[in-house]
């Protein structure tokens, strides 16, 4: 399949929360031999991620492509873009011409601001689930999922999650096996070493 | 624990290898309040990553902190990286002043190549363990292992490994309790979505 995947990028987004999918999508697209990966910032240019990283983007609002897979990162920097109409206006407005819409972390508020997440399941980090369930607009923030689909939206719960979405959704585009195919490339057989108590 | 460590980034260097540690090293600096994680490349400036992401080094070798902690990612930048002198020989300068060396993915042939690694047990990404056997210079490449220690020096298996070593590493500088709560910050409760047969 050949599709365009559209990473928003912003000001304090969580370094993992967007390089977690950019690296599934990315090495999905190499295998497949098709599709590919762009980030997407408002102005274009540099963004300072959260934890100081700085990435530039490919695209601005008005370079970027048109997308079939948007997925919007969450971290720090959601607090602000939430306020932020051209951003939350140019979610809504890509957002009903994508196949899948995604989320991690806090992004999923950014989602339901811009109208896609909306009415329906969403989950986001573990800290957030309180602050996000009294800000409303959700038919239900969910608490102990790796990401919840609601419809062609997807919604990952904190930082790392958004690997196991982004794993799954390229099962849904092509294949379960070329999802573990994937996941085999980028050894993903995670062994967090401190699980049982030390 | 004030401690500085340094990520090095070279073109073509694969994005998780680097962004994966990068996280769970910054989250730690964040939790404890004190030490600090940058990058750095051979001049500074911009680097493009294997799938085509670009990041901005914080130094170059000669604008460098004294580091405690380095880490080496692999990618396909590794081929080139492992005859470019000037990086080899900034490893073998700056390595032995580290209280810790690690590398992730195919980082280990340049941990080799520069000296820490040589003669000692090392692991790599599964599709390079034959290669590496191969080149020579280490005591053992292991093929089973999410990470390797030998002495101060730690090598992660391919891409996401690097997670997995980087936690375990805080768990030793700080505490494995420490550890854990970075991992529930950045939500590692990992659960690859197509690990059974579909």
């Amino acid at each position: 399949m050949t599709y365009t995947t559209g990473i928003l990028i912003f000001d304090k987004l969580e370094e993992l929360d967007a390089i977690g999918p950019w690296e599934v999508f990315t090495m999905a697209a190499e295998v497949r031999g098709s599709g590919k990966v762009v980030t997407i910032s408002q102005h274009g240019g540099m963004v300072k991620c959260a934890k100081g990283l700085r990435i530039e983007a490919d695209h601005s609002f008005e370079t970027a492509p048109p997308l079939d897979i948007i997925l919007v990162p969450g971290g720090m920097g959601t607090r602000t873009e939430v306020d932020n109409k051209a951003v939350i206006d140019w979610i809504a407005k890509v957002a009903p011409g994508c196949t899948w819409v995604t989320s991690v972390c806090t992004g999923s508020m950014l989602l339901i601001e811009a109208g896609p997440a909306r009415g329906k399941r969403v989950t986001t980090h573990w800290a957030f689930v309180e602050t996000l369930r009294e800000r409303g607009g959700a038919a239900e923030v969910v608490d102990d999922m790796r990401f919840v689909r609601d419809g062609n939206v997807v919604s990952s719960a904190g930082v790392s999650a958004g690997i196991d979405m982004s794993l799954w959704l390229i099962g849904q585009t092509d294949s379960p096996a070329f999802a573990r195919d994937a996941q085999k490339r980028i050894e993903y057989d995670p062994a967090p070493p401190y699980t049982a108590a030390v």
